[in-house]
């Protein structure tokens, strides 16, 4: 088992980079904040033993050496960086539960065969800049590094030159990445774990997403003197969307759909609002009806153009299919929690996370661990000293199994 | 009749302050801009021979001297702030239509016994500061000269220190002003007189009004990861408000109902958002009927708090009930559109003028032109030099009638 007390000291001095009033954090991609959170987890991993490279998309990876350094390393890792108003455990759980491995390691005084790799992957909540899972995303070869330096934020700051102005646009390139195995541990972020009962979830694999931003584009007017059916307005067409995109999810059980983004404009309480711009989220853990989802979209916005005059310009930018994860590494983790004891049960990721990704190049599975109601992507996330010692020694014992003593 | 070329040029020099691609004007109350456009005015109305003032709520008095000076002036005025993405006429056609009526007075050396007053009223629009119409409303005593002071803005600029900072923080009192009558030329801002294909609209009175500040509040949670039903999501019952407004205005015809204004927290397009703000804009001719929207709009949010979980906060900021003109000055303008020649006809004013607030105090109507399709509050706002020499016209007319030549 991991050392509990110093695992969550470190999860509490992380989340004071950052903090928020309400007890939580906001550390978006990429700004000055990620760069305090990445720098200290740095000087961590440096008094740890690890040797520690950046890569071209500003990917952190702080190796602990193996007896054969020829072999490619276990790797474990997630990412420091939040939503607007985040939790402090999303993410930087699965860092900390990394570094801890390697501290508890060093306290034992145990070699392994493979190197321990522990990587902190860039800009994962796609919130800042979109789509998610950039830096894991980019090395597995989902995207290309260029697309990625080039995407810019909300106020047109390209990535590329925040990594830069940050000190994070590294040199180790983005290709060529192996690991042995790979492991990731995660808060659950939904509220199955808790609902049943179990310390652990055994991650068999993630749903798939797909990811749109919509421009709606109707005629600014006068609020007191257009007549309700001379409007064509961009805001109440929006507004049938969102419930649209609420109501395919509920007919598509256990898939979900958010607009959880909205710019409205000009944004004046006497104009009927000329344009709205919005995302839409939709997630599924089975690809034919993530498809089924996407083609019920396409057809509401062809109906609401039609029967509202808005024109609605439907921009898909991302999807992936539902990812398995690897069985001998799904087992690897199930042996861990019933050698050590913990109730535990399989679970589909509801959220993206870097081992999607990873598990295109590397056999890979996550330790999932219950937060408080189920409640994520929000300042009172919220779990336990125990459960986070329970999914970290969860950790140490699957990659142990694969990095041989 | 006026001058039409040089009302024309006058307008066409006034839009290039604030000018946008589009053709509009940005020139929202007490920005710098809105500066330049009074700086601009006051110089051409002293040009013009008149005597300046500016009293504490920033509204501009421009004076030609009357015979006798101890008569209340016959007065006429708008406004020069725009909406963000404005036209070139709303308001500005007042106030230089105005100015015009005093430059053809002294180029035929026309003198009146009542002195004639152009006023220029603070922040008409209400879109940079709710609510709108605050000039004339702190004059005729609607709002006290405080409570307007102390208004903000969204990045909490208060209009005292916007009215400071840009030198229109005037000493003349708010209190005591007076007018033998009061006229406001403005352009219809909706479909009627283009429809009926008249040239002047004869404005008999204002529609009521209803103005709301809307904050709801549901839980931030992962996009991801909660389930449909576990969801308190402020976006989409807001979403279901705004279709509600909508109906609610459909079914109490000719009235109107807008949601102009919406901010979403936290944005963050894979999480569910928690927080949202937003206007509501509620319009009816007749007052039984737009306490009647006001009802509804109360037992929908009433439902939809107890359906969805969401807490809304509804909050009332502006009330004014339907506002008849004074029979005196709206046979004025009648009699002065047939004299002149011009095809008439009686109508309701659908946005709020300066002139509804005067008329509390005053004897008032109001001059009407088309504007093409009837948009206005949009950057492509348009009308002719004739529409607007016709407009200046019956305002002279009956301006004279009242100030006795
Ligand atoms: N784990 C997590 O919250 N990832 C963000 C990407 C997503 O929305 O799934
Ligand atoms: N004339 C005009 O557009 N006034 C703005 C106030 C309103 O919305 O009625």
């Amino acid at each position: 088992k991991v050392n509990k007390a110093r695992l969550w000291d470190s999860l509490m001095e992380m989340a004071k980079i950052g903090a928020t009033d309400k007890g939580g954090c906001c550390r978006l991609a990429l700004t000055d904040l990620d760069k305090q959170g990445r720098d200290l987890y740095i000087r961590w991993a440096e008094e740890a033993g690890c040797t520690v490279k950046i890569d071209q998309v500003g990917n952190i990876m702080a190796t602990r050496p193996g007896e054969d350094m020829s072999l490619p390393p276990v790797g474990t890792g997630s990412h420091l960086d939040t939503q607007p108003t985040g939790g402090k455990f999303d993410g930087v759980f699965g860092v900390l539960s990394g570094l801890e491995v390697v501290r508890s390691l060093n306290d034992h005084g145990i070699k392994t065969r493979h190197p321990i790799e522990i990587s902190v992957w860039t800009n994962e909540e796609g919130s800042r800049f979109a789509p998610a899972m950039m830096g894991s995303g980019v090395v597995s070869g989902r995207f290309t590094l260029q697309e990625i330096l080039d995407k810019v934020d909300v106020e047109g700051k390209r990535l590329g030159d925040e990594l830069e102005r940050i000190g994070y646009a590294g040199e180790t390139p983005v290709t060529g990445r192996q690991y042995h195995a790979f492991f990731e541990t995660h808060i659950e972020q939904g509220p199955y774990l808790e609902a049943e009962g179990k310390t652990i979830g055994v991650v068999t694999g993630g749903q798939g997403q797909r990811w749109y931003d919509v421009e709606l584009t109707g005629q600014e007017s006068h609020a007191g003197t257009t007549p309700m059916h001379l409007r064509t307005d961009a805001l109440t067409c929006s507004a049938e969307l969102i419930l649209a995109v609420q109501s395919i999810a509920q007919q598509h059980k256990p898939g979900c759909g958010t607009v959880g983004f909205m710019q409205v404009g000009p944004n004046s309480r006497n104009t009927i609002p000329g344009k709205v711009t919005l995302s839409v989220d939709l997630r599924h853990p089975d690809d034919a009806a993530l498809s089924d989802m996407d083609a019920q979209l396409q057809e509401t916005v062809a109906r609401l153009t039609q029967e509202t005059g808005v024109k609605i310009e439907l921009k898909p930018i991302w999807y992936y299919a539902p990812i398995p994860f690897a069985p001998q590494c799904i087992e690897a983790v199930r042996t861990a929690a019933a050698a050590l004891g913990y109730s535990h049960m399989d679970i589909i990721a509801g959220a993206g996370h870097d081992a999607c990704y990873v598990s295109d190049f590397a056999p890979t599975s996550m330790v999932f661990t219950p937060c408080l109601n189920g409640i994520s992507h929000n300042e009172i996330e919220s779990t336990t000293a125990e459960e986070c010692e329970a999914g970290c020694s969860v950790l140490l014992n699957a990659m142990l199994q694969m990095a041989e003593v």
